[in-house]
């Protein structure tokens, strides 16, 4: 038998023994599968940012492809579980934002029923979200019923964030805004800097600050051979400012 | 040929190029064999805490899997590397107490006689342990003697530590105490703070801290949306009272 | 359909979702496929020494195996893309010296002239050198040119460099020098320390620094159970000095 892909897309780290959990439980039930580990550090208790972070990355992952997205700080609380059905993809995770940019565009939210009869309190990822998508790829049901978009956590929420959602080992400043939206002249302004946009690293100084946008398609702003995040004093969650 | 799936459990840490070797090994004799890295940043030097690590996770490797367990400071001097039959799993490593916690259930404990002729003096895991377990893998005769539970490091130690064994990305302190050993009445005496037990973090206010039998059924000290380690002021290797 | 294994040795760093996207092409074109992160926290700008650390770890890439080498701090300028035919083994990256070490045995050079229409500006990773990787695995041509090893980066540069080229996470300096070039009479100095040479680290004080040839055969500063790299105050790019 062939098995879908899985994409593991969390915020467990690398670091410990929990996405390896999530690898034990999937090769038990799907031996031989394809697993990614998309990203696995994704900034903690935002469920908004790490969103925008997976809508963007989603156009990569490959049709057919079950992901298992994981940014949970209710866990072991009342939370629904999703299972999103979004252009040929299946995701699956909590109901808490993670998914919103993908609400309106999907074809179908259902909220899971089903539940494994042990479960712990604090790695639904492992207990829950994973075995549910083992079933999907087995082709066995589970059971849930189907919700509309607006019944769902951030459905509200814009596409796009002016706010660092990710800094890359290289002080790299992701942000939640695509870069379709923005036209080369526009700048973004971080305190006394103004950016203006470069193409790619190597049109720009060594040490200069500046935007582009990055291999996600969002806006990203970087330092050719420097650290953004230094020069700029930016950390996840923090505001930019875009000038038009 | 299908092949069982290997898991790999290590203090190599997943910087640098040591995973990666055991990786190449192990696709060159058994291309597509599932590969789980299940922990690779081990506390370094403590067999001890590193076994009862390893025990709290043995229930989620897929019966049939292959262990290659290395915590080793004593890789290059003499010590005995061990092959381990244990309820449908087996396990290979050095004999120095990292598999202390499973040699009372062993079915079968053998001491490996068999070595590669090429070998480096530091790196056995690919060396040695990972080429015994692909001859295991592929039913090839590994050379060795079976010795008794007594006969190996660690057989006395007990199934529980009252010490913390690992701390994750997010601070939580997870002890080598089995949660099924305690009640819910128990504290945690941690200098002036005795910590009460609590099902989940949701359940304790932010900041506070709490103590929970986490996913490996270990106890594990937390601070809802917080840091333990850094409230308490505790590492790897230090001890905590349990106070029943 | 059975691919040949890829192994992966980039700057990219585990964290982050780099990485994944490398994963995922792969996924997509070739299900099943064995990838291997070799190494992904390469020291970044810095491809000689990054070339000597692949050069020492390619014996033990499966022969047939296909290996996407990016250390690119010109990516988004003009460089070349190479593939290089090395003992078996083929190998994608940039023309900047990551490969240097390998052009004198390399069977054959091709300078790539395909280009995949859609391409971003800082990621060739993957959307240039792992897509070229993909239609070699699957047979399909890469439109190239056979070039000189002479006018290849890096193409004078001598096979050894003293000097450290990486620092892993126990504090090792790994240094450029291999190890088959040197006595065990040969005394490394730095600063005010005469290093001397041992087989391993048990065979030193607890604490004492020596040098020995690792399990890469590049000679290698260590400390048992302590910090070289603490202790000696190096770090990568660092000289250090043989003494004969």
């Amino acid at each position: 038998m062939s098995w879908p892909p899985f994409i593991l897309f969390t915020d467990y780290g690398l670091e410990g023994p929990y996405v390896g959990h999530l690898h034990l439980q999937i090769a038990a039930a799907c031996p031989g599968a394809d697993v990614i580990d998309l990203q696995h550090d994704v900034p903690p208790f935002r469920p908004q940012g790490g969103g925008l972070l997976l809508a963007s990355q989603l156009p990569w992952v490959p049709e057919g492809g079950i992901v298992i997205g994981v940014v949970d700080p209710g866990v072991g609380t009342q939370r629904r579980g999703l299972i999103l059905h979004w252009c040929g993809r299946r995701l699956i995770g909590p109901d808490n934002g993670l998914f919103a940019p993908l609400l309106q565009e999907a074809e179908r939210i259902v909220a899971i029923d089903w539940m494994p009869t042990e479960i712990s309190a604090t790695f639904h990822g492992r207990d829950w979200f994973v075995p549910a998508a083992l079933r999907l790829a087995q082709g066995l049901a589970v059971a849930g019923h189907v919700i509309s978009a607006k019944s769902c956590i951030g459905h509200e929420w814009p596409q796009d964030l002016d706010e660092v959602v990710y800094v890359d080992r290289f002080g790299n400043l992701i942000t939640g805004r695509r870069g379709a939206t923005l036209s080369t002249e526009a700048e973004i302004v971080v305190g006394i800097h103004r950016l203006r946009w470069a193409r790619t690293f190597g049109e720009r100084p060594v040490g200069a600050p500046f935007w582009h946008v990055n291999a996600l398609g969002l806006v990203e702003l970087s330092v050719n051979q420097g650290s953004a995040a230094e020069l700029l004093g930016l950390k996840v969650g923090d505001p930019v400012r875009v000038s038009e």
